[in-house]
């Protein structure tokens, strides 16, 4: 095995293996057919155009399954089987040790899952990804980038990758990695905007696999590059709402009151991303669809990372795509769930909030706990079954935790990478005491039940329900009118008819 | 891709695809070349003989690799680019919505690795190696196996093989698998001794990867298997020592004491099993020499396992390997290290011991702990420091512990895999309470350390030495004189120069 390697390498010693191996056995031939036709492959892989996706290594890659499945015993003479009953290929060596052999079949995960990589400036790169879990925890994997440039007069250029595990503690099979590639001595990647390729090169860093993956994460066409674009302060939007991986049968009602609820809230200068890993079924698509239309959320079609076991549908890998894909196009970014609600306290504005909040690159936001289930009846039983769930669902959780979850906004611009419930990757300040500028309510369990939600109906402004203390809130119940008219407004009166 | 996967199963369609295709791009003519050489010779391996070792899923792996590697839109027309500068290959479907592509890219883990591969009776088999951890805690890896006789009149039946995980909890990369396979519908596997090969379907169950590898893992020749083998109670040896994975930097004396110790506390009818990752170094293998020129000791070079990463240099694969590999050639199987010293009391014999504990299955062995830093000087500091480790290093640790690992013994025919404190998968009764019966003496950090072990000399029954208390305990040093004199009179001189 270890000389079929070397061959590769050194094409002088062919004759002489071919020598050995062929007196072999009639089975070997036509391994060593297989062999060679791979092999004059993977010679002629380098002469192919770079925007061309198959990598050497793929080839080498099966090269060595190749080779590693000949046993390793064929180009010793004979093998002296021990007093065991086990055909193995041990051997024994002259000095009387049984030497063992161990041989590895087949994948159980890959080196590299490239999701994205998109510019972070004039000279630098992020690449989004899942990789293998324990690879991370207990290997070494390294990642190099190398610009190619179309312009044959440019030499390639390259620069090491610095790695950004988000999930730390959380992935399955799979972890998210994202991998800053700063070009850092030089002014410009693309100078000259001539085109070119970012080819990721993904090291297991293994002492048994310790292959290099060379992957094409991002290709620039000739003069597609807008270098104004990262020097700018003139954004697109103002705010862009990045939605976390979007699962399970989930109620068109909810989110038709919540895209409703932000798309006033955010104002015209807003946008709306959102991530399907199977969770905008048909119905859902129906109550976004008016926005899409209107320019104001954009789906993301995710299901087909459902393949790769990461944490919960890979949501780190997805945020941090939206993070980077749109970096550049919005002053604020905010990260938080849809069964979940911004609220700014009524004399002010989302825009005087985030004029006060300029200083900061990010800052967290506090939860308001809501019930998902109670539900305030002031409008009168049959009124209130007519109402929207934001309207009715009106009292809050007050029962005493350490400690709520929180969401948060960044500047996207400062951050390198991001989390679920904050980044921990940027430049700049972060802010923690933002409770009397924004809050968030949060309907927990509301979304992914395709029902009325009211189990219960009150009047009190205190109650206790199985054991927990509840007060009346109506702070996002009193901007019910104010959403259902903008919509209506807006949109028309195609959703009126959207179940729960 | 989804095209290009169908085509392996249904040649009729590839003149259409051949036309679809072709007309594409020059990249696209090679990749297919590659792809209709290796479907050839995928189409053609089913008439390989079965002892040939390279299974159809490692071309299919193959193919799929190179299929995947074709960008997805190759057989869509156009490809908008959305407003980010990414180039990806993401394509916008008629409803807006943005369809994102994941693309992995090489390995991170074998889906198994085979080591070996034994009968377990006359119709059962226990294959043992590795796979990777995070398929065996987050995935539905399953197993099954197939009996190809040589004689091709006999049809190849095949048994779901059932996994048993030794190190639950521990694995890194790798974890260990044990698999046992029962036909239990025939009498026989193999019954006119004609010869065949046994084949291990490997499922990774994984959504993404979901392939199976065949694994050729063991081949009996005709007239090879002796099935009175399994039926007999007479065994080759009455005890036989099954040694974890030795590595570090061993001393050689420490080492020359156990063998020289052990070899006449079990007697003639024993031998010894070491497995060496990297530990037996040329001057531990010296005083190994004469014990394997004696036929008492076999030492297996597991030396590639470390390629693997798993727990302790795979220990758990390794006592099984032992296990399944003498499990019919001995009565009784130990498991302890190398720095553990087995005694029985001076009124008994071991064989009086084992005769006693014979209803068992299984037992376990509690532990002394002795001091490997402080010694007893009661023949003055010039001659102690030429006696043996085991005969000054006499200090018992009695510090109260609410537990202390133990070690244990087996009769193998009744276990079918086993771990390091104990074997959990045994028919029959564990015994634990053979502390009157048989102990060990556990020299903690003496053996990889190269030097002499006093760092302090004592004369006292009671001492505290930093904050312990300790007691003379002679159990062992009364043995030292007898052991010595066993060694010179069974191998000579030879090792008289052994160094620390």
């Amino acid at each position: 095995m270890a000389m079929v390697k070397e061959k590769e390498q050194n094409t002088k010693d062919k004759k002489l293996l071919v020598g050995v191996i062929w007196n072999f056995s009639a089975e070997l031939k036509l391994t060593f057919m297989a062999l060679l036709v791979l092999c004059t492959l993977a010679t002629l892989l380098p002469f192919i155009p770079s925007s061309f996706s198959l990598s050497t290594s793929d080839f080498r890659f099966c090269i060595s399954r190749f080779s590693s499945a000949i046993p390793v015993n064929t180009t010793t003479t004979t093998t002296t089987v021990e007093e065991s009953s086990s055909s193995s290929p041990d051997r024994v060596l002259d000095n009387g040790v049984i030497k063992r052999t161990f041989t590895g079949y087949g994948s159980a995960a890959y080196n590299f899952v490239s999701m994205s990589a998109y510019r972070g400036g004039v000279n630098s790169f992020a690449v989004i990804g899942l990789s293998s879990k324990p690879l991370h925890v207990y290997g070494h994997p390294s990642y190099r980038c190398e610009w190619v440039s179309f312009d044959p007069t440019q030499d390639p250029i390259s620069t090491t990758g610095s790695k950004i595990l988000t999930d730390w503690g959380y992935g399955r099979i799979y972890t998210t990695v994202v991998v800053n590639c700063t070009f850092s001595s030089i002014s410009a990647v693309n100078p000259q905007n001539s085109g070119g390729t970012l080819i990721l090169h993904a090291t297991t860093g293994d002492p048994n696999l310790n292959l290099t993956d060379s992957i094409p994460v991002l290709t620039e066409s000739p003069k597609s590059v807008d270098f104004n674009l990262y020097n700018s302060t003139k954004k697109k939007y103002d705010y862009l709402y990045c939605g976390s991986s979007l699962y399970g049968n989930l109620s068109p009602q909810r989110i038709r009151e919540w895209i409703a609820y932000h798309v006033r809230f955010f104002g015209e200068r807003s946008h709306f991303v959102l991530h399907d890993a199977g969770g905008i079924h048909e119905e859902v698509f129906e109550v976004l669809k008016p926005w899409i239309e209107l320019g104001r959320v954009t789906i993301h079609d995710i299901r087909d990372q459902e393949r790769f076991d990461g944490y919960y549908h890979n949501q780190f890998m997805i945020v941090n795509d939206c993070l980077h894909r749109y970096r550049f196009m919005t002053k604020w970014m905010f990260f938080f769930d849809v069964d979940e609600f911004l609220h700014v306290p009524v004399k002010e504005t989302v825009s005087s909030v985030m004029e006060s909040l300029e200083e900061y690159s990010q800052f967290t936001i506090e939860q308001m706990p809501m019930s998902s289930r109670i539900c305030y009846s002031g409008d009168g039983p049959a009124r209130t079954y007519r109402k929207w769930g934001i309207e009715k669902l009106a009292y809050r959780d007050v029962k005493k935790v350490p400690r709520r979850d929180r969401k948060y906004a960044v500047q996207p611009e400062n951050v390198f990478a991001t989390g679920v419930h904050m980044s921990q990757n940027l430049q700049g300040k972060t802010y923690h005491k933002a409770e009397s500028k924004i809050r968030y309510f949060h309907y927990h369990g509301s979304i992914s039940q395709r029902r009325e939600p009211c189990r219960h109906l009150f009047n009190d402004s205190r109650v206790v329900f199985e054991n927990s203390p509840y007060v009346l809130d109506t702070t996002i119940r009193d901007v019910g009118l104010a959403v259902r008219t903008f919509e209506l407004r807006t949109i028309g009166d195609r959703l009126l008819r959207t179940r729960q």
